[in-house]
């Protein structure tokens, strides 16, 4: 048993939105104000960076009220702005490097900073593990206590069992993709429409749009998922099978399927830009599959990408997801000043899908950061161009229920910080 | 007075879905249901094509059930299927345009037909138009009697005030827009994200991502709508304008609009093909601005399509839309059978927008086939690159009320003829 610290806490949000990151924040707001260890709960404008240019914003002042609160919940995207800064190794023995962490430990000292929430993905998990490993070796690790909570829509964090924002992500896209194939069903030309979806490394997202093929919904007919390597070849082979059962063809493809040489499907149309992060910026699968097929098959090809909508569209979050994100972010509070958890990771334990229970348990933060958690072998068929009945058990809990924003004039009333 | 007429009716539906297509031929079903002049109510499959070639199902029995009537009112997509044939000049002296009419008013007889009800746009309305024409001159005028009920979400129908359909898009259009104005407003980098909405001709559902702005939600920066010819370098001194104030500017623009000489702005990207009625297939103006854009300013461009889901998320309709789409598609039977109404489409009549009241009439369908319906001067900023608040005021009260699906195992419960 750590001892008992208090003092100020901050929090932060950083990389992608998601419709649910601002429930965690919530969950962490909860926290802190019925925490009698932390005073105030600061909030960092745009993740790392703002902390460092100290500009921050009075949380516990601001969402008092429940029903601030309550409106915060249904908010997309990150409210205190978000960045994609990396931070340098700690090992580094660079000045400029060293001053980077200085800096940030200045800033701690100077707002009685004892608790620092980081709600992010893989990368931001990657400063967490950093910010703890420096404060170690200063020997500080005893006064500041360092909590990464996970976000994001691509689900491929490891040790979690899902990740918050997943869900909202996954019920919008089956959602969206249960009425696109309503639209695609009303003529009786021959067509495909080739749906991309968001997800670089893993194709949870992408998975998703096939649940309805498990509960009696709508699905595509085909979905390609990174997991596996794409064949165009097989990919018309499979359509001119699909051609057999019905006119109107809907594909869903991940942005990140690639040929079995490594290649992106959507590096045609993309210069080699990388971000920070060195991760490849892609766009227009859909769009070289269009072309591909109108190509082969001479008929009618649509593509869609369904873009931001999938990480934002808060008006369609799943009730589950918010419920958990806010849940997850105030035991990220609980495990901090209750346990002195630092350089950890709250996380999703599944104890069962049916009935769907799941608990929250945190784990150190080196164990998550920069590893991908993809879709396991048994969540993908034989041809490699769907997802088995394993993969919807897995998703349909986390889709469960409506999310219920408030409206005014016909708009979902969103907060502002 | 006209006679009362006994006997069948049926309805199909044409042209582009919508949110709102199926509570309008639930309209049309509970009008049939309550009226007795009508037996049975046959819905055609795939509109006219469907229609000489028998492709029937009985309404009246597969929908006695209100429940069954609800689920189908929440349903996106046309329910019955859709098409996009022509039919030829009714004043055509060619054989094989003869038989198309000769086909059709065979199939009304067989039948027992007496009520066609034709739910679409534009182009459907030329369809009840010639079917219309051709009954007059073959003398049958008097034993049927085939009536337009409208749907567009591009609102550009001549005569009524707004389309059935357009409500539930445009609510869609606002709403998505507002959250992805929030999925950009999270970084502090300088961005332009270009957003591309539907509306060949008229800009109406591109004018609805504005309506934010004049009730204290987000709203994009600039509006570029088909009513005003597009200039690149106007856009460019817009856009550094609009960076003067925020690092992260939002451009909604239509599908259609076009410089000065009359070119597509999206022309750069697309083939000269054209639809069977001479409309251009246009698609990629968000794409052609972004190169530009890129090319201009260097910084981070990112376009995004909202294509078919913003005319088929039901999971979003207006509540206010779904009613007045089921109340049209009451009043057009309505209007056949007690009033003797044929050749005509009923449409809706503004009395007021503060408060909202409307009521429905009927015209001759010959004054709406083929016209088009643009924005009024007055819904326009001078400077063409953004919506009055007259134009809010139009728009507010048909996004007004949320549409309550039901939903099952978190997915909209959407039902199939």
């Amino acid at each position: 048993m750590k001892d008992i610290l208090r003092g100020n806490a901050v929090v932060g949000q950083s990389g992608g939105p998601t419709a649910a990151i601002n429930a965690t924040l919530t969950g962490v707001i909860k926290g802190a104000l019925e925490n009698e260890c932390i005073e105030t709960l600061y909030g960092m404008r745009n993740g790392i960076e703002g902390f460092m240019a100290e500009r921050f914003v009075d949380l516990s002042a601001l969402f008092a009220d429940e029903s601030e609160q309550n409106a915060l919940i249904h908010t997309p995207a990150a409210a205190l702005g978000s960045c994609r800064k990396k931070l340098p190794s700690p090992d580094s023995e660079k000045a400029e490097d060293i001053a980077v962490f200085e800096r940030i430990f200045e800033v701690f000292e100077r707002y009685s900073i004892k608790y620092f929430f980081y709600i992010g993905g893989n990368d931001s998990m990657d400063t967490v593990a950093k910010l703890s490993k420096y404060a170690a070796r200063k020997g500080i690790a005893d006064s500041v206590r360092i909590m990464g909570v996970p976000k994001t829509i691509d689900n491929d964090l490891a040790i979690t069992d899902h990740a918050p924002g997943f869900g909202s992500a996954a019920k919008y896209v089956a959602t969206t993709m249960n009425e696109i194939i309503r639209d695609c069903a009303v003529y009786t030309v021959k067509a495909v429409t080739i749906v991309e979806i968001m997800g670089r490394d893993a194709g949870w997202l992408t998975a998703s749009a096939g649940v309805g093929a498990y509960i009696g919904a709508d699905a595509p007919d085909l979905i390609y998922l990174p997991e596996r390597s794409f064949d165009m070849n097989e990919f018309f082979a499979s359509l001119r099978l699909a051609f057999d059962k019905h006119p109107n063809i809907v594909v869903a493809v991940s942005e990140g399927i690639r040929f079995a040489d490594g290649r992106y499907v959507g590096e045609g149309t993309q210069s080699g830009a990388v971000d920070v992060f060195g991760h490849r910026y892609l766009a227009g699968t859909a769009k070289v599959l269009e072309q591909a097929v109108k190509a082969e098959f001479g008929c009618k090809v649509r593509s869609i990408e369904l873009n931001l909508p999938q990480r934002c569209a808060a008006h369609l979050a799943s009730a589950t997801d918010l419920e958990e994100s806010v849940a997850i972010g105030r035991a990220a509070v609980r495990a901090a000043a209750n346990e002195g958890a630092s350089g950890e990771m709250v996380y999703f334990k599944r104890l069962s899908s049916k009935p769907y229970a799941c608990e929250i348990e945190h784990c150190s933060v080196l164990d998550v950061a920069n590893y991908i958690s993809a879709l396991p072998d048994d969540y993908i068929n034989a041809e490699g161009n769907y997802i088995t009945e394993a993969c919807a058990d897995y998703i349909l809990p986390l889709i469960k229920g409506e999310a219920s924003p408030a409206y005014e004039n016909g708009l979902p009333k969103y907060v502002k910080i």
